[in-house]
Protein backbone atom coordinates (compact mmCIF):
# COMPACT_ATOMS: atom_id res chain seq x y z
CA UNK A 1 0.00 0.00 0.00
CA UNK A 2 0.84 3.52 -1.00
CA UNK A 3 0.42 5.58 2.03
CA UNK A 4 2.13 8.66 1.37
CA UNK A 5 2.94 9.24 4.98
CA UNK A 6 5.74 7.73 6.89
CA UNK A 7 3.89 8.44 9.95
CA UNK A 8 0.95 6.42 8.98
CA UNK A 9 2.88 3.91 7.53
CA UNK A 10 5.04 3.47 10.83
CA UNK A 11 1.42 3.26 12.38
CA UNK A 12 0.23 0.44 10.33
CA UNK A 13 3.35 -1.66 10.34
CA UNK A 14 2.81 -1.60 14.36
CA UNK A 15 -0.58 -3.11 14.00
CA UNK A 16 0.21 -5.44 11.91
CA UNK A 17 3.04 -7.13 13.44
CA UNK A 18 -0.31 -8.04 15.97
CA UNK A 19 -1.82 -11.50 15.21
CA UNK A 20 -4.35 -11.20 12.93
CA UNK A 21 -4.40 -7.85 11.87
CA UNK A 22 -3.33 -7.42 7.84
CA UNK A 23 -2.50 -3.92 6.76
CA UNK A 24 -5.87 -3.54 5.71
CA UNK A 25 -7.30 -3.58 8.85
CA UNK A 26 -4.38 -1.86 10.56
CA UNK A 27 -4.67 0.91 8.00
CA UNK A 28 -8.90 1.13 9.24
CA UNK A 29 -7.76 1.16 12.85
CA UNK A 30 -5.16 4.16 12.42
CA UNK A 31 -7.39 6.16 10.73
CA UNK A 32 -9.99 5.09 13.22
CA UNK A 33 -7.54 6.77 15.77
CA UNK A 34 -6.84 9.76 13.51
CA UNK A 35 -10.77 10.87 13.57
CA UNK A 36 -10.50 10.55 17.49
CA UNK A 37 -8.50 12.95 19.78
CA UNK A 38 -4.98 12.86 20.52
CA UNK A 39 -5.66 12.03 24.06
CA UNK A 40 -7.74 8.89 22.90
CA UNK A 41 -4.27 7.65 20.98
CA UNK A 42 -2.25 8.50 24.16
CA UNK A 43 -4.52 6.83 26.40
CA UNK A 44 -4.27 3.59 24.09
CA UNK A 45 -0.84 3.41 24.31
CA UNK A 46 -0.22 3.93 28.14
CA UNK A 47 -2.82 1.32 29.11
CA UNK A 48 -0.61 -1.03 27.09
CA UNK A 49 2.88 0.28 27.86
CA UNK A 50 1.66 0.65 31.42
CA UNK A 51 0.46 -3.19 31.51
CA UNK A 52 3.81 -4.31 29.31
CA UNK A 53 5.53 -2.70 31.72
CA UNK A 54 4.16 -3.89 34.76
CA UNK A 55 2.74 -7.13 34.17
CA UNK A 56 4.04 -10.41 36.44
CA UNK A 57 3.80 -14.23 36.25
CA UNK A 58 2.39 -14.72 40.51
CA UNK A 59 5.17 -16.30 42.31
CA UNK A 60 3.22 -19.43 43.52
CA UNK A 61 0.46 -20.11 40.95
CA UNK A 62 2.14 -18.95 37.23
CA UNK A 63 -1.20 -17.04 36.41
CA UNK A 64 -0.79 -13.41 35.37
CA UNK A 65 -0.33 -11.13 38.52
CA UNK A 66 -0.33 -6.81 38.94
CA UNK A 67 1.69 -7.59 42.12
CA UNK A 68 4.15 -10.59 42.95
CA UNK A 69 1.32 -12.83 44.22
CA UNK A 70 -1.99 -12.66 41.41
CA UNK A 71 -5.33 -11.67 42.81
CA UNK A 72 -6.91 -15.37 43.15
CA UNK A 73 -3.20 -16.22 45.16
CA UNK A 74 -4.09 -13.13 47.22
CA UNK A 75 -7.41 -13.73 47.94
CA UNK A 76 -8.08 -14.77 51.82
CA UNK A 77 -11.97 -15.62 50.66
CA UNK A 78 -10.95 -18.58 48.66
CA UNK A 79 -10.38 -22.13 49.49
CA UNK A 80 -6.37 -22.47 49.50
CA UNK A 81 -6.91 -26.74 50.10
CA UNK A 82 -7.97 -27.02 46.18
CA UNK A 83 -5.29 -26.43 43.44
CA UNK A 84 -6.69 -26.51 39.38
CA UNK A 85 -4.19 -27.60 37.38
CA UNK A 86 -4.54 -25.67 33.93
CA UNK A 87 -2.42 -25.54 30.76
CA UNK A 88 -3.05 -21.67 30.75
CA UNK A 89 -3.84 -18.40 32.21
CA UNK A 90 -6.63 -18.14 29.16
CA UNK A 91 -7.97 -21.40 30.37
CA UNK A 92 -8.24 -19.52 34.32
CA UNK A 93 -10.51 -17.18 32.88
CA UNK A 94 -12.45 -19.68 31.06
CA UNK A 95 -13.08 -21.20 34.38
CA UNK A 96 -13.28 -18.27 36.60
CA UNK A 97 -15.90 -17.23 33.82
CA UNK A 98 -18.24 -20.15 35.25
CA UNK A 99 -18.38 -18.85 38.33
CA UNK A 100 -18.10 -22.51 39.66
CA UNK A 101 -14.93 -22.74 41.16
CA UNK A 102 -13.19 -21.10 44.34
CA UNK A 103 -9.96 -22.62 44.93
CA UNK A 104 -6.59 -21.51 43.93
CA UNK A 105 -5.08 -22.31 40.17
CA UNK A 106 -1.57 -23.19 38.91
CA UNK A 107 -0.87 -22.58 35.40
CA UNK A 108 1.03 -25.30 34.11
CA UNK A 109 2.38 -23.17 30.89
CA UNK A 110 1.34 -25.92 28.77
CA UNK A 111 1.54 -29.59 28.19
CA UNK A 112 4.31 -32.34 27.61
CA UNK A 113 4.39 -32.83 23.79
CA UNK A 114 7.68 -34.66 23.01
CA UNK A 115 6.54 -33.45 19.37
CA UNK A 116 7.07 -29.84 20.14
CA UNK A 117 10.01 -30.51 22.18
CA UNK A 118 8.20 -29.42 25.57
CA UNK A 119 9.28 -31.81 28.46
CA UNK A 120 8.01 -32.11 32.47
CA UNK A 121 11.10 -29.41 33.21
CA UNK A 122 9.42 -27.16 30.53
CA UNK A 123 6.54 -26.67 33.09
CA UNK A 124 5.32 -25.82 36.25
CA UNK A 125 5.33 -28.89 37.59
CA UNK A 126 8.06 -29.08 40.20
CA UNK A 127 6.83 -25.46 41.77
CA UNK A 128 3.13 -27.46 41.55
CA UNK A 129 4.71 -30.46 43.61
CA UNK A 130 6.23 -28.23 46.12
CA UNK A 131 3.03 -26.12 46.57
CA UNK A 132 1.33 -29.91 47.23
CA UNK A 133 3.87 -31.20 49.93
CA UNK A 134 4.41 -27.54 51.28
CA UNK A 135 0.72 -26.34 51.89
CA UNK A 136 -2.65 -27.60 53.31
CA UNK A 137 -3.69 -29.01 49.52
CA UNK A 138 -6.60 -31.44 50.07
CA UNK A 139 -7.27 -32.05 46.26
CA UNK A 140 -5.83 -31.16 43.07
CA UNK A 141 -8.23 -30.96 39.97
CA UNK A 142 -6.80 -31.67 36.93
CA UNK A 143 -8.06 -28.78 34.34
CA UNK A 144 -6.11 -30.36 31.19
CA UNK A 145 -7.66 -30.34 27.49
CA UNK A 146 -8.43 -34.04 26.63
CA UNK A 147 -5.76 -34.76 24.54
CA UNK A 148 -2.65 -36.90 24.06
CA UNK A 149 -0.76 -34.44 25.56
CA UNK A 150 -3.14 -33.70 27.91
CA UNK A 151 -3.40 -37.07 29.26
CA UNK A 152 0.42 -37.50 29.21
CA UNK A 153 0.46 -34.65 31.21
CA UNK A 154 -1.91 -35.53 33.88
CA UNK A 155 -0.65 -39.06 34.39
CA UNK A 156 3.16 -37.92 34.74
CA UNK A 157 1.79 -35.20 37.45
CA UNK A 158 -0.36 -37.90 39.15
CA UNK A 159 2.86 -40.14 39.12
CA UNK A 160 4.79 -36.86 40.76
CA UNK A 161 1.79 -36.50 43.44
CA UNK A 162 1.96 -40.36 43.89
CA UNK A 163 3.26 -40.23 47.29
CA UNK A 164 1.88 -37.45 48.66
CA UNK A 165 -1.70 -37.81 50.77
CA UNK A 166 -3.43 -35.32 47.85
CA UNK A 167 -7.06 -36.44 45.98
CA UNK A 168 -6.45 -35.89 41.94
CA UNK A 169 -9.61 -35.58 39.86
CA UNK A 170 -9.69 -34.67 36.58
CA UNK A 171 -12.65 -32.32 35.05
CA UNK A 172 -15.57 -34.53 33.88
CA UNK A 173 -15.55 -35.22 30.07
CA UNK A 174 -18.07 -36.24 27.84
CA UNK A 175 -21.40 -34.87 25.92
CA UNK A 176 -21.28 -31.07 26.12
CA UNK A 177 -24.52 -29.34 27.68
CA UNK A 178 -27.10 -28.48 25.25
CA UNK A 179 -25.58 -30.36 22.11
CA UNK A 180 -27.13 -33.20 19.97
CA UNK A 181 -25.88 -36.49 20.66
CA UNK A 182 -25.57 -36.91 16.80
CA UNK A 183 -23.14 -34.36 16.23
CA UNK A 184 -21.39 -35.46 18.94
CA UNK A 185 -17.90 -37.14 17.96
CA UNK A 186 -17.72 -41.18 18.16
CA UNK A 187 -14.99 -40.83 20.76
CA UNK A 188 -16.51 -38.12 22.89
CA UNK A 189 -19.97 -40.62 22.62
CA UNK A 190 -18.45 -43.82 22.93
CA UNK A 191 -16.46 -42.88 26.23
CA UNK A 192 -18.90 -41.20 27.91
CA UNK A 193 -21.22 -44.27 27.54
CA UNK A 194 -18.13 -46.22 28.67
CA UNK A 195 -17.68 -43.70 31.63
CA UNK A 196 -22.16 -43.61 31.96
CA UNK A 197 -22.85 -42.31 35.86
CA UNK A 198 -25.93 -43.51 38.04
CA UNK A 199 -28.59 -41.31 37.37
CA UNK A 200 -29.56 -38.78 40.08
CA UNK A 201 -33.27 -36.85 40.52
CA UNK A 202 -32.13 -33.36 41.33
CA UNK B 1 -14.46 -11.41 31.12
CA UNK B 2 -12.73 -12.20 34.77
CA UNK B 3 -8.81 -11.31 34.34
CA UNK B 4 -7.82 -11.26 37.66
CA UNK B 5 -5.27 -8.34 36.97
CA UNK B 6 -6.17 -4.56 36.48
CA UNK B 7 -3.45 -4.38 33.97
CA UNK B 8 -4.90 -6.40 31.54
CA UNK B 9 -8.31 -5.16 32.06
CA UNK B 10 -7.36 -1.54 31.39
CA UNK B 11 -5.52 -3.01 27.92
CA UNK B 12 -8.17 -4.93 27.26
CA UNK B 13 -10.60 -2.07 27.43
CA UNK B 14 -8.01 -0.19 25.55
CA UNK B 15 -7.83 -2.59 22.17
CA UNK B 16 -11.27 -3.12 22.78
CA UNK B 17 -12.46 0.70 21.82
CA UNK B 18 -10.72 0.39 18.40
CA UNK B 19 -13.30 -0.51 15.53
CA UNK B 20 -13.94 -4.40 15.04
CA UNK B 21 -11.94 -5.19 18.24
CA UNK B 22 -13.91 -6.85 20.74
CA UNK B 23 -12.89 -8.38 24.13
CA UNK B 24 -11.92 -12.04 23.29
CA UNK B 25 -9.50 -10.32 20.38
CA UNK B 26 -8.42 -7.55 22.65
CA UNK B 27 -7.20 -10.61 24.82
CA UNK B 28 -5.56 -12.58 22.24
CA UNK B 29 -3.60 -9.04 21.37
CA UNK B 30 -2.47 -8.22 24.87
CA UNK B 31 -1.78 -11.62 25.69
CA UNK B 32 0.72 -11.90 22.06
CA UNK B 33 2.22 -8.85 23.40
CA UNK B 34 3.04 -10.35 26.82
CA UNK B 35 4.52 -13.33 25.19
CA UNK B 36 7.11 -10.60 23.28
CA UNK B 37 9.87 -8.46 25.14
CA UNK B 38 8.67 -5.26 26.74
CA UNK B 39 10.42 -3.38 23.90
CA UNK B 40 8.03 -4.43 21.55
CA UNK B 41 4.87 -2.87 23.06
CA UNK B 42 7.09 0.15 23.66
CA UNK B 43 8.01 0.63 20.01
CA UNK B 44 4.25 -0.55 18.96
CA UNK B 45 2.72 1.83 21.57
CA UNK B 46 5.25 5.01 20.42
CA UNK B 47 4.59 4.59 16.78
CA UNK B 48 0.72 5.29 17.51
CA UNK B 49 1.59 8.09 19.30
CA UNK B 50 4.01 9.77 17.33
CA UNK B 51 1.77 9.35 14.33
CA UNK B 52 -1.37 11.00 16.19
CA UNK B 53 0.53 13.64 17.76
CA UNK B 54 2.38 14.52 14.22
CA UNK B 55 -0.12 13.68 11.42
CA UNK B 56 -1.28 17.20 10.02
CA UNK B 57 -3.85 17.25 7.05
CA UNK B 58 -2.27 19.14 3.84
CA UNK B 59 -2.79 22.74 3.10
CA UNK B 60 -3.23 22.16 -0.13
CA UNK B 61 -5.29 18.69 -0.46
CA UNK B 62 -6.29 18.20 2.63
CA UNK B 63 -4.69 14.55 2.12
CA UNK B 64 -2.80 13.06 5.52
CA UNK B 65 0.49 14.86 5.54
CA UNK B 66 3.90 13.99 7.63
CA UNK B 67 4.55 17.94 7.35
CA UNK B 68 2.29 21.22 6.06
CA UNK B 69 2.18 19.86 2.53
CA UNK B 70 1.48 16.33 1.72
CA UNK B 71 4.44 14.28 0.07
CA UNK B 72 2.25 14.29 -2.94
CA UNK B 73 1.84 17.79 -3.38
CA UNK B 74 5.42 18.31 -3.03
CA UNK B 75 6.57 16.06 -5.65
CA UNK B 76 7.86 18.03 -8.16
CA UNK B 77 7.80 15.97 -10.93
CA UNK B 78 4.01 15.43 -10.21
CA UNK B 79 1.65 16.79 -12.94
CA UNK B 80 0.17 20.00 -11.22
CA UNK B 81 -2.17 20.91 -13.88
CA UNK B 82 -4.56 18.14 -12.93
CA UNK B 83 -6.58 17.13 -10.06
CA UNK B 84 -8.27 14.03 -8.81
CA UNK B 85 -11.29 14.92 -6.58
CA UNK B 86 -11.58 12.28 -4.43
CA UNK B 87 -13.85 11.68 -1.05
CA UNK B 88 -11.57 10.70 1.74
CA UNK B 89 -7.77 9.62 1.62
CA UNK B 90 -8.47 6.15 1.37
CA UNK B 91 -9.29 7.17 -1.93
CA UNK B 92 -6.06 8.40 -2.78
CA UNK B 93 -4.47 5.40 -1.38
CA UNK B 94 -6.72 3.49 -3.61
CA UNK B 95 -6.23 5.83 -7.17
CA UNK B 96 -2.18 5.94 -6.08
CA UNK B 97 -2.32 1.64 -5.82
CA UNK B 98 -3.34 1.92 -9.56
CA UNK B 99 0.07 4.06 -10.29
CA UNK B 100 -1.77 5.51 -12.92
CA UNK B 101 -2.37 8.81 -12.51
CA UNK B 102 0.39 11.62 -11.50
CA UNK B 103 -1.39 14.67 -11.12
CA UNK B 104 -2.32 16.41 -7.47
CA UNK B 105 -5.62 15.47 -5.25
CA UNK B 106 -8.01 16.75 -3.71
CA UNK B 107 -9.81 15.15 -0.96
CA UNK B 108 -13.44 16.79 -0.19
CA UNK B 109 -13.74 15.12 3.55
CA UNK B 110 -16.95 13.35 2.42
CA UNK B 111 -20.18 13.74 -0.17
CA UNK B 112 -22.93 16.12 -0.20
CA UNK B 113 -25.87 14.45 1.90
CA UNK B 114 -28.99 15.96 3.18
CA UNK B 115 -29.66 12.81 4.80
CA UNK B 116 -26.62 12.97 6.84
CA UNK B 117 -26.55 16.66 7.73
CA UNK B 118 -23.51 17.03 5.12
CA UNK B 119 -23.63 20.59 3.00
CA UNK B 120 -21.60 21.95 0.64
CA UNK B 121 -19.84 23.98 3.06
CA UNK B 122 -18.67 21.26 5.37
CA UNK B 123 -16.92 19.23 2.94
CA UNK B 124 -13.74 21.13 1.10
CA UNK B 125 -15.40 22.50 -1.81
CA UNK B 126 -14.81 26.30 -1.65
CA UNK B 127 -10.27 25.24 -1.07
CA UNK B 128 -10.77 23.32 -4.23
CA UNK B 129 -12.57 26.21 -6.42
CA UNK B 130 -10.02 28.71 -5.10
CA UNK B 131 -6.46 25.86 -6.24
CA UNK B 132 -8.84 25.87 -9.70
CA UNK B 133 -8.78 29.58 -9.85
CA UNK B 134 -5.56 30.57 -8.48
CA UNK B 135 -3.49 28.04 -10.18
CA UNK B 136 -2.76 26.86 -13.28
CA UNK B 137 -5.26 23.96 -13.75
CA UNK B 138 -6.52 22.42 -16.81
CA UNK B 139 -8.91 19.27 -15.88
CA UNK B 140 -10.15 18.46 -12.53
CA UNK B 141 -10.84 14.65 -12.55
CA UNK B 142 -14.00 13.56 -10.20
CA UNK B 143 -12.93 10.27 -9.28
CA UNK B 144 -16.28 10.52 -6.98
CA UNK B 145 -18.22 7.01 -6.29
CA UNK B 146 -21.28 6.53 -8.67
CA UNK B 147 -24.09 7.19 -6.01
CA UNK B 148 -26.90 9.74 -5.36
CA UNK B 149 -24.69 11.61 -2.99
CA UNK B 150 -21.37 11.03 -5.13
CA UNK B 151 -23.22 12.54 -8.42
CA UNK B 152 -24.80 15.27 -6.03
CA UNK B 153 -21.49 16.29 -5.41
CA UNK B 154 -20.41 15.95 -8.81
CA UNK B 155 -22.68 18.25 -9.97
CA UNK B 156 -22.58 21.23 -7.37
CA UNK B 157 -19.04 20.76 -7.97
CA UNK B 158 -19.46 21.54 -11.87
CA UNK B 159 -22.07 24.65 -11.10
CA UNK B 160 -19.15 25.82 -8.66
CA UNK B 161 -16.37 25.57 -11.76
CA UNK B 162 -18.49 26.40 -14.51
CA UNK B 163 -17.26 29.56 -14.63
CA UNK B 164 -13.80 28.69 -15.00
CA UNK B 165 -11.56 27.36 -17.94
CA UNK B 166 -11.13 23.96 -16.62
CA UNK B 167 -11.69 20.58 -18.23
CA UNK B 168 -14.35 18.39 -15.92
CA UNK B 169 -14.33 14.77 -16.18
CA UNK B 170 -15.36 11.82 -14.09
CA UNK B 171 -13.56 8.15 -13.82
CA UNK B 172 -15.42 5.79 -16.46
CA UNK B 173 -17.98 3.70 -15.11
CA UNK B 174 -19.39 0.55 -16.46
CA UNK B 175 -18.48 -3.23 -15.86
CA UNK B 176 -15.52 -4.18 -13.85
CA UNK B 177 -12.60 -5.79 -15.66
CA UNK B 178 -12.48 -9.22 -15.65
CA UNK B 179 -16.30 -9.50 -14.38
CA UNK B 180 -18.67 -11.48 -15.84
CA UNK B 181 -21.45 -9.97 -17.51
CA UNK B 182 -24.34 -11.79 -15.97
CA UNK B 183 -23.20 -11.06 -12.78
CA UNK B 184 -22.76 -7.42 -13.31
CA UNK B 185 -25.93 -5.63 -12.03
CA UNK B 186 -28.86 -4.05 -14.28
CA UNK B 187 -28.02 -0.83 -13.41
CA UNK B 188 -24.08 -0.99 -14.28
CA UNK B 189 -25.00 -3.16 -17.02
CA UNK B 190 -27.74 -0.84 -18.42
CA UNK B 191 -25.21 2.16 -18.51
CA UNK B 192 -22.12 0.69 -20.03
CA UNK B 193 -24.57 -0.05 -23.24
CA UNK B 194 -26.04 3.24 -22.95
CA UNK B 195 -22.62 4.70 -22.80
CA UNK B 196 -20.67 2.30 -25.11
CA UNK B 197 -17.27 3.56 -26.41
CA UNK B 198 -16.04 2.89 -29.95
CA UNK B 199 -13.71 0.03 -30.59
CA UNK B 200 -10.19 0.58 -30.59
CA UNK B 201 -7.97 -2.02 -32.10
CA UNK B 202 -4.87 -1.70 -29.79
Amino acid sequence: MNFSSKLIEEAVDAFATLPGIGRKTALRLVLHLIRQEPEASEQFAEAIVRMRRNIKSCALCHNLADERICSICANKRRDRSTICVVESIRDVMAVEETAQYRGLYHVLGGVISPIEGVGPSDLHIASLVERVREEEVKEVIMAISPTIEGDTTIFYISKQLADQEVRLSTIARGISFGGELEYADEVTLGRSIVARVPYKKE
